[in-house]
């Protein structure tokens, strides 16, 4: 039956090697034998993880398959998101092949759900949304895509962008997204109104770009947690980036941290290393959710990324200096759990009952794993493999 | 004969196509035809960069090849330190046999000159020196590997580590190396007056470990720049780490960098992501040498790195918010110029009379094979082919 399988020998988190019997697309249990008749796959020893989560991306303006992309691009944000609306036209970004093209590669490196952000303003209108729409529901046996309407051009300067905002969620988006209120939107208050009104319109969770740096992010960060709280959307609330937690201050991190964790207000973080960040170690101790994600995978904004969740916990740990194997899987849980947590996944990781999102990595131990950036041996979706050594079992529609 | 090749097809710098000619172990000429007899090597399009330099790495420490070390290190420098000097003992951490390990390793990802620092201890004494040179010895041909002496357990607080430092140097080492003068010597002067003596009397360069912070780390910077001048050491003077110019007084950081470049004092970054740096372009803008390195490959201090200079570029590139074209060219650099003025290799770089010291990377573009840390089609030290397709030509000895 489809979701069947049978797994020999995999180490579940690098742990002693055992069997994993899938069915109907769970896990069933661990150390049983085989039933017959069902796929067997050899597991080879590899490191068994629950399935990679990409819980902050863009799918729907990467440049990926589109010939190299020459950055001349300003220093400024602005210079980057006004570039961007221009190139989107010239060059033909066309959101549907390309979140195609990124969900897939995500896939080959072992994600099984992403969370993607994707533009809504009033230029392109509609037009992101459609396609990633598109290609979440033509790929949704292989990966779980969540859509966050994002208003990549600020909101309340650019009159229509809320008409267009609230459409996207009737259209189906499944996250309402805000961006900088006090540096882009130039109006903190107004900003956080309209996005927590929708939220409770449409009850949909949120999760907010907030770059804004220190105590200006700190400010809106204050102003995010009472909404949370004033609305009772605790666990519902993420904010991405919050690089005011990166700040000096550190007794004021401390109680925006005890805010965040009562609040249970969830934090993304991409460990940008030119950036302040938020202090993992310090949020997962306090009872905040950490998550992690690639952000812009080769676009009109920069050209890194590559959309492997496992490459990205190692610049998690770059960035937070974790040396050790307890870090280091600290590292990885921001990639996994965190991720999963953050987008209440329902029936995630490795116990019996959780769904089959699975992925073999080849290594000694877990922390070897990430750090070499393992290969990815099997990639199994709803207990279906869906991409071996590297590479997806399905192509671009 | 040995060093001559005809080379066609190859892109320089991700230039227009050319051929070229490798005489005698040096580049001849571009676009001519070949001679008779010459080895001819395809050059596929590829991106014809020069051979990267691995310009700080510690070959005598590495545990590649030694299965994985679990790290439970307590979080202080001297932690670190310690339990190095005694996991070398317990773990029989080989400094000939692990720098050949990390040496190839290096040479398969495109280094063709490496800069080591290799401890100098009382308790290990000079076997680290001996093992690093034998290493250096029997693999010349393929990689040059220059030697600095380096305390790393500290050099005035540990009485014999001065005699030690010159035993080193008469055993061939090439570099004087420091480290910390006041955090760990405790005695800034002191430890600065030795070095420098010791220079002087070996003829030889200095590089010195600086991790000391802000306006401490710039008061030694300091000493360093007035012991360069009075000494007449103008571009034999490497600060490497320098974290103190990632310091927050921008004012400061700016006449450090002008007593630096009037001083031809070099800096050598990792790019550290969660340590302050110092601001690659703008050193460079000042004419100050800027190279880069991997430091600890894999060793009880950390588990990453991979000896792979072009992810280093990533690395440079992220860290320092590098996105445009130019910039990470500009990163690139670090990795291959800028190493090499570090290191004062002769006839490094791609004209005519230069060593064929050479790489060739898969990529559409230079900042595209940069950033994808592009397969390693081939490389050349002297004219003859050390690796391809990321696989060393030779085995450990
Ligand atoms: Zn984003
Ligand atoms: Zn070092």
């Amino acid at each position: 039956m489809t979701g069947d399988l049978y797994i020999t020998r995999v180490r579940p988190m690098g742990e002693a090697a055992t069997s994993l019997t899938v069915r109907g697309g769970r896990i069933a249990a661990c150390g049983e034998v085989a039933s017959p008749g069902v796929e067997v796959i050899d597991g080879g020893d590899a490191i068994l993880i629950p399935g990679l989560v990409e819980a902050h991306t863009h799918l729907d303006k990467t440049l990926l398959g589109m010939g190299w992309y020459r950055n001349e691009v300003g220093p400024r944000l602005i210079d980057k998101i006004e570039n961007e609306r221009a190139e989107k036209k010239r060059l033909g970004i066309d959101p549907a092949r390309q979140s195609a093209r990124q969900a897939i590669l995500s896939v080959s490196h072992g994600s099984t759900a992403i969370r993607s952000h994707v533009d809504v303003d009033t230029e392109i209108g509609l037009s992101g949304i459609e396609g990633v729409l598109r290609t979440s529901e033509t790929y949704r046996d292989i990966v779980d895509i969540e859509i966050v309407a994002f208003p990549q051009s600020g909101m309340l300067i650019r009159p229509g962008t809320v008409e267009l905002m609230e459409e996207a969620l009737r259209l189906g988006a499944h996250v309402v997204g805000g961006l900088d209120p006090s540096a882009i939107d130039r109006d903190p208050k107004g900003h956080l109104d309209v996005i927590f009104r929708l939220a409770e319109r449409f009850g949909v969770p949120v999760d907010i770009h907030l770059h804004e740096p220190a105590e200006l992010g700190a400010f809106s960060m204050e102003l995010i947690i009472e909404r949370t709280r004033a609305l009772s959307m605790q666990g519902k609330v993420t904010i991405s980036h919050a690089f005011c937690l990166g700040m000096a201050d550190q007794d004021y991190v401390a109680s925006l941290i005890d805010s965040l964790a009562e609040a249970r207000v969830h934090i993304l973080t991409t460990a940008p290393a030119s950036r302040p960040v938020p202090p993992v170690k310090r949020l997962v101790e306090a009872g905040v959710v950490v998550a992690a994600g690639s952000d812009g995978v080769r676009d009109t904004w920069g050209p890194y990324g590559n959309a492997d969740m496992l490459e990205r916990a190692v610049l998690v740990g770059l960035r937070n200096n974790f040396r050790r194997d307890d870090e280091v899987a600290l590292a990885l849980d921001t990639c996994t759990m965190g991720g999963a947590r953050l987008m209440g996944l329902e029936d995630y990781g490795l116990a019996p009952g959780c769904k089959a999102d699975l992925v073999l990595l080849d290594g000694e131990t877990l922390a070897e794993a990430v750090v070499n950036r393992a290969p990815r041996r099997i990639v199994i979706k709803g207990g279906r493999v869906v991409a071996r050594n590297g590479q997806a079992l399905i192509e671009v529609a």
